[in-house]
């Protein structure tokens, strides 16, 4: 052997791309057929194959649309999954022309199994292109090293931004902590084997932006933690609140934003491709000036 | 309107089909290439088409094998998916044997999610034939109603049978609740609305065998809940543990058997779908005789 490369460690890989960008933004992909352009809509609606073409052509135009200014892309399983085996086919095409373009790509599919079935799920996301998943952890360790193989980076859901989510998220242990923090914790513990040149391990935390009186004591809690922080903007996160997820800098956090970059509402005469980059950008800008 | 049908009701429907197999025996079918009878090995285990046809072949082979001794099959989504848009077609065409033959069909998946990704899982898992579903009850009501939609029915794990499980699950609440305990009460609540003419309702819980000290609160917390039971035998479940997950009977509870039938050791001469029908019959007469 007279060559090394070193081997793949996706928070390393995800901190390059940050500063690379100088962006610290994850445009959501979770294309719905009905909100599609006039000019993607599918010939027929009820056909698997007809929609999820639409949704792979839009899905292919926002990912070049929002290259220039985000980070990531978290691309959301379901909505290709909804139609079948066709879905799961363009959803792959979708992944390898994200993982094609530099973005960082994040396969937001949300899987919790153990064993056998979460090497499985790993498996085929790496096959597909992710970088990183997003994964439960209420099995513990089990449900989420299989996630952490060769170098990969997975997100566990540790705070999420959905109002019920309190019913379990929020509730008091015996010791003090929340079972969010005691989460938290699991994350820190487990992620600690595989913190990278950048300080940050590979087993990062979702952390819903909407949950401004947790995100310090979150933050403390997982020093070398990467974010994945939904819900700033529409559903109530504000700029201290996103701050509050960084370490320092552009460090430590990606913030997602998905109707309001997939969705603009254009000027007259703007193209939607152009209207999407626009507002891609505008979000990013809106990210730049909170952490600097 | 001359004549009216009863709604589907996930619940009640499996009540039927357990009485009327005589039988609270759930099939697990988790296939993996590296363990199908050498008949049905792929040409080439690299490629995901013929991997895929090889474990739909053995899948439906399963199917046949069990039906007279099992009342449900519970089908590993990750073992199909791992094989990419294939493994999702052949998945569809195993669900689809598996609800034409009579069995309760469930899509073990283990989604979290929430909104429209909840709704898009849900819908893709009615569209492919089954009529229950695996899902994580981390994100609260959000992530856990939308799978109940139109009558259908959804196991939220509650207390898992992996060993790892305990580091978030058996949590001490300052309420003197578990964790677990404390989704157990959110899965009675959240069912109550649902509750069927047999007395369940259509949300379920994963209660592994292997918990033998928590399975009797459980089932008091939970007393019109099916109890979705893996573990029994070879993880170290014992007659008595999987005895507390019934209400009364063969009532309240589908006991899960995975490799035990699937890879049985057949003696010299036997066919290996014989074996499995064999193993199948086996297990269920074990079942019948704990809850007789």
């Amino acid at each position: 052997m007279t060559t090394l490369s070193a081997p793949f460690h996706a928070a390393d890989f995800l901190g390059a791309r940050i500063e690379r960008a100088n962006s610290a933004t994850c445009v959501g992909l979770d294309p719905v057929v009905d909100r599609l352009p006039s000019g993607l809509a599918p010939n027929d609606p009820n056909n698997a194959a007809h929609c999820a073409r639409s949704i792979e052509l839009f899905s292919c135009a926002v990912l070049e649309a929002v290259v220039a200014d985000a980070a990531a892309v978290k691309i959301q399983a379901a909505c290709f999954e909804r139609f079948g085996a066709e879905g799961s086919a363009a959803l792959q095409r979708v992944l390898a022309q994200a993982r094609a373009s530099g973005l960082a790509v994040i396969l937001d599919f949300k899987r919790g199994d153990i064993g056998i079935s979460a090497e499985h799920y790993a498996a085929s996301a790496r096959a597909a292109g992710a970088h990183w998943t997003t994964i439960s952890a209420y099995l513990g360790a089990d449900g989420i090293l299989p996630f952490l193989s060769e170098g990969h980076g997975a997100f566990a859901l540790v705070r999420t931004s959905n109002p019920s989510g309190d019913a379990l998220q929020a509730l008091a242990l015996s010791d003090g902590r929340t079972v969010a923090e005691a989460v938290a914790d699991l994350v820190t513990e487990l992620g600690k084997p595989s913190i990278g040149a950048r300080g940050f391990s590979n087993l990062g935390a979702v952390v819903g932006a909407t949950k401004r009186d947790e995100i310090a004591s979150l933050r403390k809690r997982m020093p070398n933690t990467l974010f994945l922080v939904p819900g700033y903007g529409a559903q109530g996160g504000s700029a201290d609140d996103v701050r509050a997820c960084f370490t320092s800098g552009s460090r430590g956090a990606l913030i997602t934003a998905s109707r309001s970059v997939l969705y603009p509402k254009p000027a007259v005469g703007t193209p939607w491709q152009q209207a999407i980059r626009d507002a891609a950008r505008s979000f990013a800008d809106e990210i730049r000036a909170i952490v600097h």
